[in-house]
């Protein structure tokens, strides 16, 4: 794919001349430094922006925009490029927005436990500057992801099911319109009814309604005890119906990833995992008081044993507990790491908890139909599960099988009221879907984005198609 | 005041014909029935609609509001009438649309813990329809209100602080556009990243952005044990940091209401509530398992004596804690009970927890120095109080010393990086308190309201003016 631009050369080339007075040397037009911001961690390829700016300040990124927005020149805020669904492809040319150097914690307020961090901030980071305080950040996607950013797709991860996610998390942002403003939402109160919630309608808007320059973040105390577990079972169904039930009885667990069998075999190799079976498997973790996590895992344990879990093994020191969340976190590479020249299709439903069983049933009995290697992790506390569907690069059908499950996977998800992206955002890989999704408010959304944006300036492409 | 129309009365005339084909017997024109919608529970007086219709469906609200929408006539979303800040007020005239008849409970879903139901389904019918499942709608603003007008005006109350507020509690939405289109926001899962959160966008916009209809709720299972406890403190902030220090534990506490000793003194009297002090008071409820309730009563306990906290009496049976809630919900009804001829002018600023005890007593101070009766009920585990000002409604000098005290609270919780309204809304009444709290976002509201209902027919008037 090659972009489409609207905008001249000659307009483009005004634009980084003026811009090259205030930035310097913080300003890139270099192929490399561009083919590296014009694509994410997925299979869609790159597409590379015309330069690459590196902004401090507020003030700079509404000069930037101000002056994109003059000439029609498109902005893609750029966070750590973690992204998964084609978000930074310059589908129509323009400027990257590069935040990692607005990487400051602007404050820590330990007694209302949150946080105001620049957008370039990582989620690692601010962890490191909690920790003296007994505060942590929940929200973990895997990578080690700009605040930004995360706010930008609505991320969340292994323990959205305890602790949400970034619609939960961020309780204020600074964006910076397409006409240059720079725009303070929220407060620091813990409710507010005061007008539009701008900062909900902005998180998750990947970039297309505004630039995120500083996020506002709920914190919570480090729990008193973290206890993780696992536990293997025979078959993938008696692991997901443990799920459920957990869920179902409210149990506040902290973390419920299921891996099937092909996963784990993936995760034993690639990440030298000794002790585990290569069968469907539930990786648990219980936070809070010793009396609270007693009986969460007393609960949990009865559940699991119910359906058919075995070989339930604790990871109580921090280096077992690292071991087996580091095994976790790799899973899409030791995934792609099962076949040779591959590449990985993700899949990101979410469906009601009570139809968990059917569409991840559904999906494995598709999965085996098409041929393809189909490992499965997922956040299934949430419902929200991944089915990395690998395909050989150079195989023109396979690839085609892929696309054709993953649509199948989406299909069945939307049938059982489910959503076809949990975590991951629309991007330009799921535009078709959310107007399938959300046929009746998508008219709703253009008018936002028209309105907002009427230059269609910010990150265009991504979303939805004016 | 009076109403200022922009409409002809003729093009009234020829909307009310044509409604009254479809709707016969449910559309009034009665001056007794146009009053009672034009005015909610306070003191902002009345502006009665020019006709009030009842209907049954999406599709009834749809044809009314496309009407409606071709003549430039406004529409008021009615649910029970019991928003204090002046929502009803038919500013601009037109359409009140009573979705009182829409009350039917369209599905629950106790495997995962939602339901669905049409917007005039008051909370307390809900908790009816949900008891035999064990699980309860924990959103409790006091009143008996709609579940549509609670998603409209971002509505908590009393046990926000555990189960968070409507902006957590709605999940989904039916609603109907200024166009008369039928959209549906949301899914069932428990998160998306499916593009723009609309939901969220509605949840809050007053009835501004179009009529609410339906409502996708979360529920949570009812907790195994409740225990409700009151403790009396020899000074207002003693009690106040209490409340700050529990919050900061992170204490997982279901309600913690602050009573000052004027409130106490009025509910005694009012709700005849024996063996209490008229001093400032904590009503308190403990959720969960036995032992999570025991480890958080014994963490509260030893914080209470260590704030001067003395009297600590426990409700728990059934009737002793309704006894208690009860009290407490008639404390606005007790407060204009202490004086004849009186009116309240009720704030609701919501300011960090950390800056509760600064904004408290800085009001009581005020108060002091206005020389008007001042008590203060809050959801103070969430930093927002209702200081009650309550002024003779014959008297001009007492009602301006009253509007005076009420913007010298709103302006200290603003520079204490809080809200005007933790709860209540716009309406309005807050607009220029919310002009001052979101300066730089008011641009992005206006954009939206335009965007969305570019003939202003959506309850004109509230949350921002265009």
């Amino acid at each position: 794919m090659r972009a489409k631009k609207t905008y001249s050369q000659a307009d483009l080339k005004k634009v980084i001349n003026e811009l090259a007075t205030t930035f310097a040397d913080r300003i890139h037009l270099s192929q490399s430094i561009c083919d590296q911001h014009g694509q994410g961690e997925d299979s869609y390829g790159c597409i590379a922006p015309d330069a690459v700016i590196y902004p401090f300040s507020n003030e700079e990124v509404a000069q930037i925009v101000t002056l994109c927005n003059r000439y029609k020149i498109p902005v893609i805020p750029f966070g750590t490029g973690t992204s998964v669904e084609g978000h930074l492809l310059a589908l129509n040319g323009g400027i990257s927005i590069d935040l990692s150097e607005m990487n400051q914690i602007i404050e820590i307020n330990p007694a209302d436990m949150d946080c105001r961090v620049q957008a370039g901030v990582t989620r690692e980071d601010l962890n490191l500057a909690l920790r003296y305080d007994g505060l942590f950040f929940p929200v973990d996607p895997g990578a080690n992801a700009s605040l930004g950013g995360m706010a930008a797709t609505q991320a969340s991860g292994t323990n959205a099911v305890r602790y949400g996610t970034m619609r939960q998390a961020v309780i204020g942002l600074t964006v910076i319109t397409p006409q240059g403003d720079i725009v303070k939402t929220g407060t620091r109160a813990r409710k507010s009814s005061a007008g539009y919630d701008l900062t909900q309608l902005l998180v998750g808007s990947e970039g297309t309604l505004g630039v995120i320059t500083e996020v506002q973040l709920r914190l919570h105390p480090i729990p008193e005890q973290i206890r993780a577990a696992v536990c293997s079972f025979d078959n993938l169904a008696g692991a997901v119906d443990t799920v459920i039930n957990t869920i179902q009885l409210a149990v506040p667990i902290a973390r419920m990833e299921l891996l099937n069998a092909l996963q784990m075999e993936a995760c034993i190799n690639y990440s030298k995992l000794a002790g585990y079976e290569a069968s469907p498997t539930l990786f648990m973790e219980f936070n809070g008081s010793e009396g609270a996590v007693k009986e969460q895992i007393a609960l949990v344990e009865d559940i699991c044993s119910e359906f058919g879990g075995s070989n339930f093994k604790w990871a109580d020191t921090t280096e077992a507990r690292n071991e087996l969340w580091t095994a976790r976190h790799q899973a899409y590479h030791a995934a792609l790491n099962l076949k040779p020249n591959s590449k990985a299709l993700t899949t990101d439903v979410c469906v009601p908890v009570s139809a968990l069983a059917k569409s991840i049933l559904k999906a494995e009995q598709d999965a085996l139909a098409s041929g393809l290697l189909c490992p499965v992790v997922g956040h299934v506390g949430d419902g929200n599960y991944h089915m990395l569907i690998i395909f050989d690069q150079d195989n023109a059908d396979q690839e085609h099988k892929a696309k054709e499950l993953s649509k199948a996977i989406v299909e069945n998800a939307l049938a059982l009221q489910g959503t076809c992206t949990g975590e991951h955002g629309i991007g330009f890989g799921k535009k078709d879907y959310l107007l399938k999704e959300h046929a009746s408010a998508i008219g709703m959304m253009k008018s936002i984005k028209k309105a907002l944006d009427p230059n269609n300036i910010m990150n265009p492409g991504k979303v939805v198609d004016l």
